[in-house]
């Protein structure tokens, strides 16, 4: 699960809605590294977003800015922390924003259905992956 | 102004208390860098701090993460922004935290009264730049 989180091949398979393509620029999963990833649509549209890894603890958490450069200069706090149940594996995401404006802002923009699809999109490929595919 | 942030030598002169002496282990005020201060007290007493640039855009703003690793894995997001009033810079700081316990436990510690006299101290500092010394 974690690497799904941290290794850019298997991230970009998972990450978004399903009809947007991830182009991973940079993808330095350590304390300090940089991110950097545009999702494109199928007209050639693209939507950037980028961070920087304040620290990266295998295979516990995960804690990052975020920022939509459609929407620059809005940045977001998130972290996610990974709890081992034994045959799964549960993720909790918490995210903070530099103000209720930019919560609002990404909650309206669709973020909770592209969620909801990444978190499937991840399940199946974790799927695949325990079958060898 | 934005030298004194940015510059780990000038920042070393105003950040933190006066009875502090800074050690700059790491300070690259680029977009994506990462800084790593220690505070040290009379008695030799650390206090290390850390953090990863999100954004540094000269000479108008930094967005940082900030981590006291006294207290490790809470973070903070801090963004800087300075606006040119002539003769005078305003520099306006901006913090959100990962709850309210955070921010509480950042106000208990005393943090106003340490910022206070670091603006006292970058305040001096800039006045000596002003005049070569």
């Amino acid at each position: 699960m974690f690497r799904a989180y941290t290794d850019p091949d298997l991230f970009a398979r998972w990450w978004g809605p399903r009809r947007l393509t991830n182009k991973i620029l940079k993808f330095d999963s350590r304390s300090g590294g940089e991110w950097h990833v545009i999702q494109v649509d199928t007209d050639g549209a693209e939507y950037g977003f980028r961070g920087v890894n304040h620290e990266v603890v295998p295979p516990e958490r995960i804690c990052q800015t975020f920022e939509f450069l459609g929407v620059p200069g809005h940045v977001a706090l998130q972290t996610a922390t990974f709890e081992d149940l034994g045959n799964k594996t549960r993720v909790v995401a918490h995210v903070v924003f530099e103000s209720v404006m930019d919560r609002d802002g990404m909650v309206d923009s669709g973020m909770r259905s592209g969620a909801d699809e990444s978190m499937e999109r991840l399940g199946e490929l974790l799927d695949e992956l325990k079958s060898g595919k």
